[in-house]
């Protein structure tokens, strides 16, 4: 950075001192940053947005929701401004509007917990939640349990608390709760600290799409419950089901509140109404709610969802949802098992991806790299993996799995697109 | 905790396994949470909005906006979720909306900058912009430069950061920076590391109001360029100025880049939009880019502020606030001068807030605890100051003030609120 100029910002209209004789401010201060952003990059994220893409690209990438789905809220954003005026423009409590949060009390209720508003906590998307749950529980230095894979953008959310991770496998069952209680036995034998949190996506799990069983729900927070380790289950895609019997939260199955619920209306209503929330204990709530200093969150987006979601249109919205993924879910299926047999995969229940395991022989970094040449984005296994200790420790290689998304393609886009990824494939195989 | 209940939350469908013979989560796990957590407390905060409040009870305690000057967004909220469909309810860039980014350049570059839309980051509010550039700055055990007194939020952020405080103090000119050269020499001449950022409202100060002058400004500026200490200009109130020359934003004075600056909208148009801005180095702007894991900020809040920022209702609107609060500001200066002339008040040119200076046998807290019994809510300037070293080390005690704000009350509210404060004066004096 040394030899870019040391004036970065020309005064506009008054020039001031003379700088000082350094050779510009990031030589300066450099070092002035926090571990956690020393190592961030200086260079902007490269765009990935369907819309700024050409036509011709095919957005396996993206967890976008298919634009037809995008409900009409033009009536709930007028009510919400004309007879709601007063509370949607002031300041609102950082816990959330009271009524939102008796309705998603009410939702969680029926869905087999036991919860009151106060349990509950408006936030700005499930990320935020997120990182406010890692504000409540993690210093640096601790340990955090994740799926091997994991949601990725929970990375760089623990990695920024200066973290490490301990990664357990999972099945078509979910996460292995045998390997999660040797990774705990490991430690303690070792004298170390016990991880703070054990993070999962139960449900169509980003990005395996595997949905965990009951019985190892159970047998989950019964090992949380007896080491003391907070559960924090990941809900993004609960509601988003096309098939099969739903299997009780862990949060509804959870008997003393070691389980921090994440929930989130990006996929259910749409991504971006920036409007989630946090469900857990009261006690915790309270405290989440002095480590939330955003002003609260947009109280304008809260009644707006609350108008729609107590309206007929709420229902009918849902069911869409689930008709349309589930189209898509079965025409991506289709289209792999027809044009690439070789590639494993287990047929998803709801969510949004498709996860291929790919034979030993083809790695899938290099085939997302080609994809993308080819007008296809995919994201490559690797990305999915935290890193750390692994449990158990001869797991599947992180570079052998490519994630498909259907959710934003439009049926002849999967077609298309998976046309072309056997196309790369057979050159790749040979 | 230890007698409360083990089970907290009722399994509603299905009873789980036992509970271990442990008495209760809670006391399992206390000592589970992070640093930044443990000391928090488990109660509600309580409500404090004036709708929540009995029609008797004047709130001079509030930020809040005259209801009346709360605009008309229907027809920018239907355009904005029609025209705009796609863009307001899909995800959106971290960055923030580039049209809006642009805007927001436009606006600072008129007031004396020269910025171009990489140079800011659309945020959750200026609370949220300074979070975040904590999350940039700051680790456990660095030390942060605040005016003595401070705006009272952003206290409780700092500190979430494990920092601590060196108090730097305030004349009618702003922050005294002699004192805060003292200070940075004291902490070298000790081999003591220096602070990391220095937080300042150079412009309509809260609580106080003063408007730090040009010299000290500049003289700002080249202290922290030479030792290389981010200053963080925080500037909700600067448009809101009722008369006398605008002084030039720390931002458009800095040279180098070394002035972060935080914006909103909460004061300018409605406090419940929940948007604000970084402006800052690029570079700064791509690593804060990465440590904002929220998933954009509301596309549609965007657009709604764009699409009134860019109508003729914009500059109309920031004239009507302008004009509404000089005339509360007026009403309340004299209200005070009339009714309790024994309390010293500087005139502030622009902002919510009157800072009342207290004879030495006046104790702030006291006075305001009696003030909420008699229905008028005031904070105590007790609540402004930040603790740690103070410089100069013989600043006025923090209990010998109050903080009045004419945002919310009517004239009339401000005439009889004045009148109920002389009342509890009167004996507390006697």
């Amino acid at each position: 950075m040394a030899d870019k100029p040391a004036r970065r910002i020309v005064i506009g209209r008054r020039p001031a001192f003379e700088r000082p004789s350094q050779p510009g401010w990031c030589h300066v201060i450099e070092n002035r940053f926090a571990r956690r952003a020393a190592t961030l990059s200086t260079a902007f994220p490269a765009p990935h947005f369907p819309s700024e893409l050409g036509p011709e690209v095919i957005p396996f990438d993206s967890g976008f929701a298919a634009p037809q789905l995008l409900p009409d809220l033009t009536a709930f954003a007028h009510a919400a401004l004309t007879e709601h005026r007063e509370e949607t423009l002031q300041y609102s409590a950082t816990q959330g509007q009271p009524e939102l949060r008796g309705w998603l009390a009410d939702l969680m209720n029926e869905d087999g917990c036991s919860l009151g508003p106060d349990n509950l906590l408006i936030v700005n998307g499930a990320k935020h939640g997120l990182e406010l749950v890692c504000r409540l529980l993690l210093d640096e230095g601790d340990a955090v349990v994740v799926t091997a894979p994991t949601y990725f953008t929970a990375i760089p959310i623990f990695r920024s608390f200066g973290v490490e991770f301990v990664e357990v496998g999972q099945d078509e069952d979910g996460l292995l709760t045998e390997a999660l209680e040797h990774a705990l036995a490991e430690r303690q034998a070792e004298g170390r600290p016990l991880p703070k949190l054990i993070y999962n996506v139960a449900d169509f799990h980003n990005p395996t799409g595997a949905t965990m069983s009951e019985q190892r729900r159970l047998r989950l927070i019964e090992i949380a419950e007896r080491e003391g380790i907070f559960v924090v289950e990941d809900t993004p895609y609960r509601r988003v089901r096309f098939e099969g019997p739903t299997i009780a939260s862990l949060k509804a199955l959870d008997p003393g509140g070691i389980v921090i619920h994440l929930g989130t209306f990006s996929k259910l209503i749409a991504p971006g109404l920036r409007i989630g929330w946090v469900a857990a204990e009261s006690e915790l709530i309270a405290r989440l709610i002095q480590l939330k200093s955003d002003g609260g969150s947009s109280p304008l987006m809260q009644r707006i969802i609350y108008e729609f979601g107590r309206s007929p249109a709420f229902a009918a919205h849902v069911e869409r949802v689930q008709a349309v993924y589930r189209e898509r879910r079965d025409r991506m299926v289709a289209a792999v098992r027809r044009r690439l047999p070789e590639a494993q995969l287990s047929v998803p229940e709801g969510g949004y991806y498709v996860w291929l395991t790919l034979p030993p022989h083809i790695d899938g970094d290099a085939l997302a790299a080609r994809a993308a040449q080819a007008g296809v984005n995919i994201i490559a296994g690797s990305k999915f993996f935290a890193g750390g200790e692994a449990y158990p420790a001869n797991r599947t290689r992180p570079n052998h799995h490519v994630r498909l998304s259907y959710s934003y393609a439009t049926p002849e886009q999967i077609d298309e697109g998976v046309e072309r990824l056997a196309a790369i494939y057979a050159p790749l195989a040979a």
